[in-house]
């Protein structure tokens, strides 16, 4: 008999079906043993009664995780019995055969009543995943990275797989891990940034789904070590503003993306989608900064970067006056960005580039690239990196190459956002940290060994 | 003005429209200089002649590979003319404005013509991937993902980010990449298989499109120290049978969404898609050992695996006997197998396991995996791995798991393999080996330094 899922249940009333699951939770209420079943879609209630004796004694044994198939026939429930919270709660099933798959040991904690701190969250990550409100976090980061690619790709976006182990430091900066690499040098990505721009003279317009790594020496609740970054590039822009445009139509479809797929996991979290204005305000940094000092006294108009705090309060600040909880930060200063980065004509000491803020943190950045040869040169050495160490990037240039510019979204981040988690760990499914990778690096690796040994498998 | 690609221009015939490319060839006709203009969508003649005087002036100056923005009308040409080769051969533009974004310098060799050897080929990779022909390539390997991702998304299978950064080698052997993390040991992925499996858990059918890392100690024309892997892992399967046939439904979409989309590129190589039969047949590894025996003498029955000339010689005879150029072999001694492979009940020696060889190459992995966490933790110890490494994973199959399986596909392979090409290395954008990250590692770095100090930024 071919296996159907429980919500596919409730158009088989009065009929002989198949099913598979968890058994979530095991109660009995007198002579009855109730049952729900989570799989895939959603929960089912299987009743067990002692009419049925073998299966009713199998039943009395069942414990929470299990894993069961299960034949037998679809019913309504009496009116009474009826359970608004669930999809099938108007439908039960009365087992006829039953199929032990799995045994469970005891569970250490009521993983779908979770009221554990972050890190034993993480320690049990295998189990607290099977949390439907915490699965819900994961339906939510595969629909905003399936509306990116969507949307690019109908935009004549080419999508390319972007190399993990690269030869240099791109972005600057002490966070990146290195790579023994057969006797050699190497290091994990921090961006993609350099391959998405060859690709520009390749492809003219690109994107990629990848992952980024920085070694953050500190723990916050916004960073991680290895994230996944929606990237974007596209050559033959009119203007630097194109590229916000483009931005801002991508940001508005993941999120109508996630109210219109997404309605019962947004539930979940009673989470609202951010407000946007028609048009995201955009603001420069220095502008920003002015507007943050007149409402709090706070004066960081000569730093050159937002501080989180500011982040905040200028968000707080478009959504009061634009009702648009994110706002475009602009022409954050040269020194402060990579060299790759395109400086205002008009005001060299500031770049054409960007920072989208939601609700008080950075979801995306991006900004105009330098397409002269020359320039980028003269910047490769301002900024103290070999050039030497950048040839295979700068043939790009070398050879052709059109005003171009691109952005990074974060998706963790903007998971985060919607849902108003308090840490971005937890929009992640394995997150790691300076602290952990599955299990907290105390635990396995209680000391810095020598050198491990890779286990090797016996050959007889 | 509104840009439009080269390809839309024979939609507007006698009017005005601007387009942008790179200048691919310059050519002098007594008084016409014709340029051939390279954009995303394909190549539009241009022809200047000294009516328009500045223009023209402006056109004798242009080389290969400037990046040229012209507004212009139009026309048909004369009918001695036509170019049927290129798509836009039927029009030409008369260009009225022209503006230049970017001048290019000499070119090392002719990127159109290409006849170079492989090194040169990658040496000059941002170049020679703007040849129509390499472009195609990647235009298949998206292609290739696009189906993998639709096909299993359509089957109800979620998809997921893996990891890269991983705790311990999983997968046993020493083709590991080690990282330093934070003062402690880790290492890239060899595959997601762990989360994959843990996974199921959650979502039972899941797929990621994701990157892996093979040490590979010597250079062979199949393998690459980083490569694209199109990974699924479904639970609830009745017989691990489900899972070929599974991938055998994937693939022959993939072929199909090739040979729908990718006709102009399929051409290039004057590639034809690999025979299916109706059913793939599916071979026991000593079946297979025994038919070459037969057929050439060669006496390889005891061996654990198949060799290279193996995996050739079963894909003719397949091919002679079956009409096909796709054969799974199954059955794989359990030694061979990695310490998750499923053993066979009936005989233990060998595991539900299945390579899927295409034209003489494994583009495919797969199995059944144990699902009990006794007989894991069992064959953890067996494999020589330390159990306490794997309390993580294990946590999935302590709490309820049930019977399930999965497979890989390696994108390149298929890339390969299905345009004829000779080295794995052609079907990765930037491809990693033991002497390569995008330069050769002998010229990027002579010598092995201590350590390389990561460049900082100036700041003031």
């Amino acid at each position: 008999m071919e296996r159907i899922y429980n919500l596919e249940t409730i158009k088989y009333i009065g009929k002989q079906v198949k099913v598979c699951g968890w058994t979530q939770r095991v109660r009995s209420h007198g002579q009855i043993i109730f049952i729900d079943l989570r799989d895939k879609s959603g929960i089912l209630q299987l009743v067990f009664t002692p009419k049925e004796k073998e299966l009713y004694e199998t039943a009395q044994k069942i414990r929470p995780e299990w894993v069961i198939g299960i034949e037998g026939v679809i019913t309504e429930r009496p009116k009474t019995m009826i359970n608004p919270k669930i999809e099938t709660g108007k439908v039960e099933l009365h087992p006829e055969k039953l199929e032990i798959f799995s045994e469970a040991k005891t569970l250490p904690f009521d993983f779908q009543d979770l009221k554990v701190n972050l890190p034993v969250l993480l320690d049990f990550r295998p189990l607290t995943l099977r949390n439907e409100k915490i699965k819900a976090i994961f339906k939510i980061q595969e629909q905003i990275i399936y509306t990116f690619r969507n949307t690019l790709k109908e935009m004549n976006f080419t999508e390319f797989q972007a190399p993990m182990i690269v030869p240099s430091n791109a972005e600057g900066g002490a966070e990146v891990f290195h790579i023994d690499y057969y006797k050699h040098d190497a290091y994990l990505a921090q961006s993609p940034q350099l391959y998405k721009q060859i690709l520009v003279g390749v492809f003219e317009k690109v994107f990629t789904v990848t992952h980024v790594f920085r070694a953050e020496p500190s723990i916050t609740t916004r960073h991680l070590s290895e994230y996944i970054s929606l990237d974007a590039e596209m050559g033959f822009i009119n203007s630097w503003e194109d590229l916000m445009d483009t931005c801002e139509k991508l940001i508005k479809n993941i999120f109508s993306g996630l109210q219109n797929n997404c309605t019962k996991e947004l539930e979940m979290y009673q989470a609202i989608l951010p407000k946007i204005s028609e048009k995201i305000p955009r603001l420069k940094m220095r502008e920003a900064q002015e507007i943050i000092f007149q409402r709090t006294g706070r004066d960081n108009r000569k730093e050159i970067d937002l501080e989180p705090e500011d982040e905040k309060e200028i968000c707080k600040f478009t959504k009061e006056k634009y009702n648009s909880e994110l706002v475009f930060i602009t022409h954050y200063p040269t020194k402060k960005r990579p060299f790759y980065t395109f400086a205002d004509p008009k005001d060299p000491e500031y770049t054409l580039s960007f920072d989208l803020l939601c609700r008080g943190l950075e979801i995306v950045t991006g900004g105009q690239r330098i397409n002269d040869y020359e320039k980028l040169v003269d910047n490769l050495k301002k900024w103290g990196n070999k050039v030497e160490n950048f040839e295979f990037y700068l043939q790009t240039f070398k050879y052709g190459f059109p005003p171009e510019g691109g952005f990074a979204l974060g998706t963790e981040r903007i998971a985060k956002q919607v849902l108003g988690l308090e840490n971005v760990r937890e929009a992640s499914l394995f997150p790691r940290d300076m602290e952990r990778i599955d299990q907290r690096l105390s635990i396995l690796q209680p000391k810095k060994k020598k050198k491990t040994k890779t286990s090797k498998k016996s050959k007889k």
